[in-house]
């Protein structure tokens, strides 16, 4: 950077010197595109908005419990079953009921905080305590950006550019499944093509999906090798971590208990997500809906914790409503907000991290996706949320992934973790500044005095796809809306994109991996 | 509504019966354009957030007080002078130095709550407890809509569809100063067209500005003619108010105190607003920026107590900080979140209520100007505000004022307001909702139940410009951005606004008293 670019000005100086916009701006900084800012394990500065008084937790606790133990959920997994029965749960058929001490004693032993390690050290997450942390967008099947103009289905390109995303901006901690779903590529071998991008595009922590066996083992050895791991080191902490959702209301399926069951066995960490969509899957009330979706988790909790004492477990929410009219799911609302500050006070009570999600209704990055992902995001900061899934890059209620929204969404996300910073509110003599108040007097302004020189660099959070140029200039670069914008921005990191070192030997087992579980005919697609 | 449109149904039924779009769902209700929520005062129910521990509160109010008794305040106004040295303050040319005891004695005179009654007494509006009142963008000198396409002069006809606005939306609780600048009328009788298209086009709380005695003198017997009030009935308690700023740094103008002296006289309230914009008027440190901004707004409130204890006040914030690139104001970045709770703190201290504001940087109504609006709205609630200014309608850091935006805003506020409603966490039994959960089971699903039934009408939040249509029926009718269908909604509302009713006696009286003082030439216009 260069003095007349970053000096305060005044407001008119300003109008003329950033004319040039901001390709100009990219070019005066000799090739980086723009300042991102660090990376961090962000501290959750704020207390938790808790909406409900000691009274409505506990009423909602006796209700999941009544749940388990007079309703039953059912686990379609025989495994479960057995384990369930031995451990004296009532088993009948797939239903499953079990007593609130058994739960509870279960429960007990899942840790408050672990730390999930990829294959660089460095890009370690800690989840738990007060830290927040935010993946990408997962599992859509479809992919929209703005020279497309369309919706189509996700091909591996997609899929990998959104990884390189994912991988580029420091904002983002852990890569989720699928940003968008290859559908060019065969089911029984995606897994292994996505993962192999996944582990050389980045080496943030990974994610593999609970579906068949083949799939999460397939995923934990090529994590394994990437890191260069021995099975004991592999063990001996999680190195990746699944999502599962229950099927709502009041059920597990086969394949991600299986799943499961075979990550905690290994070490690996486990969130557990029901998808309680209230008034469709779940009661029309939020508290009816959270108090089945804390039901459905805290079953599948308990068996992990059980088979694995003091596995690595995440209460995740998915709480939302449907929309009164249609019966479609609809994100970002206030019910949703609500929804996700009860499921944090539920998992404080339960003493177990908690996921939530950056979501929204929106087909576009319009105004509508932002309100709806804003209030989204900020609920999951009201709720002392640890991990927040899906924080960029998703449309239409999940169906979609796109890459603009994925740029707009790392702004707000870099804007929540500066928010963070207690280096903004701090009220040392030297910030309240009664020296250079003094200084300016009545008649003076603070661009040019000292107090403000050693402090402006870094002062004040600092923008890459937000123009805060006056309308004329904006104007004079071409009257460019944010999410166009977005897209020049997107297209120019993945030109300018770098994939993480990866030693040449680890790089050849994975590739050697990889066509040998190909030529095997990789994992069966009857799930 | 019929019930073909508002039954719960399945994912795919509505994408069958919503094709129809927005026009058919507003046919079929005969007129009524959509559902908007009702009007309330909204009962803040989150505890603020408070990033200050109390020894920084302290710290802050410290340096407050050394402002006010060490470096003093410029106040432009000869009145202003003599009232602080009879009052004891030590007063040098426009230098007023006053002690922190004297301060501090004035200051707890101000109310903690007060009313402001406007024409149509059930919209009386309350302003302190846990009330968070929102009102529409002020004094933009430009107007900008997606026909336009561009940024033009404010005309009288935009002000008053923006009035218009302001009154429909339930969501709006009062009107601020000019929704937009009328730039076609002259300056000398601006105030009393505005304001005649104030009072008839709406019965909401109406504003005056602080600008010279004829203004506010007119726009007081204005108020009193529309509400048919004796001077007693309109001096017994507020009916309007005024908003003044400092001139930071340290500094009140002459009419700007003028005005307030002449409002409060008359039993009606002020809010005084600093505009310390950390790093151009004030510290390059948010704590300093704040700090600032309290000893200029103390400064105004205590001589307002000094001259008419117990009259009604509220300390205004307007704190955030400027581009570090370029010097010019930035808005809804975390720095001004975090002032903003600040001030609130603050607010809280000294027990008089807070303005916040609604603001973004962005020049249209965009991605950006959403993140940025959510952000300062979201830190208005975070803040224990009691008033948000500039809530619906704000653009380009308050240049411009913008119908598409207002329309985008309005969302985002009832989406507040209803997040606010305790019946959405209820945690009685029948919310809790066991016997449903027992009821569907692991196999069913809840659309057809009675529990649902007997809720899903009100069970919701039902957005109006949102659309939660998936993306195939979305671009059945258009593909149609959020911006766009702001802009039809809005003009479909200016097609169909009624005027609330106004005695034709009183419309006599009004139309009358513009004429003469239009006659006699308005105001001056040297201000």
């Amino acid at each position: 950077m260069n003095d007349s670019e970053t000096k305060p000005k005044t407001r008119s100086a300003k109008r003329r010197t950033r004319s040039g916009g901001r390709a100009a701006n990219t070019a005066r900084r000799g090739g980086e595109l723009f300042k991102q800012s660090p990376w961090r394990i962000p501290v959750n500065q704020d207390p938790p908005i808790e909406p409900l008084p000691e009274e409505g937790v506990e009423a909602i606790h006796d209700g999941a419990m009544k749940i388990l133990e007079n309703i039953g959920i059912e686990f379609l997994n025989e495994e479960a079953q057995e384990l369930f029965a031995k451990a004296g749960c009532r088993v009948e058929g797939s239903n499953v009921r079990m007593d609130r001490e058994w739960v509870m004693e279960m429960v007990r032993k899942a840790p408050s905080r672990f730390t999930i390690t990829p294959r660089n050290e460095e890009r370690e997450i800690i989840i738990g305590d007060r830290h927040i942390l935010f993946g990408n967008v997962s599992s859509p099947p479809n992919y929209y950006d703005l020279d497309l103009g369309k919706k189509v289905p996700g091909t591996r390109e997609q899929c990998a550019n959104l990884i390189k995303l994912s991988h580029y901006f420091n904002c983002i901690h852990m890569i989720g499944g699928y940003p968008v779903e290859p559908v060019d590529l065969h089911p029984s071998i995606r897994h292994l093509d996505v993962l192999f991008d996944k582990l050389t595009l980045s080496d943030k922590v990974c994610h593999a999906y609970a579906l068949g066996k083949e799939r999460v083992e397939d995923v934990m050895e090529m994590v394994k090798i990437a890191g260069g791991l021995s099975e004991e080191e592999f063990q001996s902490k999680p190195h990746l971590y699944t999502n599962i959702n229950s099927t709502s209301p009041l059920k597990h399926d086969h394949p991600m208990i299986d799943g499961s069951l075979r990550m905690i066995r290994r070490g690996q960490a486990v969130f557990v997500t029901p998808f309680t969509l209230a008034g469709a899957m779940a009661p029309v009330t939020i508290t009816g809906a959270v108090t089945l979706s804390i039901a459905e988790a805290l079953s599948a909790i308990a068996l992990f914790q059980h088979v694995q004492p003091g596995c690595a477990c995440v209460i995740g929410t998915f709480t939302s409503n449907v929309d009164m009219k249609s019966g479609a799911p609809a994100f970002g609302t206030p019910e949703y907000m609500r929804a996700t500050q009860i499921t944090g006070q539920m998992a404080r009570f339960y003493g177990i991290p908690m996921r939530a999600s950056g979501v929204c209704t929106a087909n576009v990055p319009d105004g509508q996706s932002i309100w709806e992902t804003s209030n989204s995001l900020w609920s999951a900061v009201q709720s002392g949320t640890h991990v927040v899934y899906h924080a960029a890059g998703w449309l239409e209620g999940g169906l979609i992934a796109c890459p603009e929204k994925f740029i707009m969404d790392c702004e707000i996300l870099q804007m929540i973790q500066r928010y963070m910073e207690p280096e903004v509110w701090d009220a040392s003599p030297e910030s309240i500044a009664l020296d250079a108040i003094k200084e300016v007097g009545s008649s003076g302004h603070y661009f040019g005095i000292q107090h403000t020189q050693d402090r402006y660099m870094s002062a004040f959070y600092e923008p890459f796809v937000s123009d805060w140029r006056n309308f004329e200039a904006w104007e004079a670069v071409g009257s460019i809306w944010t999410a166009k914008r977005a897209n020049q921005l997107y297209q120019e990191i993945l030109e300018r994109f770098e994939a993480p070192p990866l030693p040449s030997d680890r790089l050849e087992a994975l590739t050697d991996f990889v066509a040998r579980r190909k030529s095997e005919g990789g994992a069966p697609t009857d799930f």
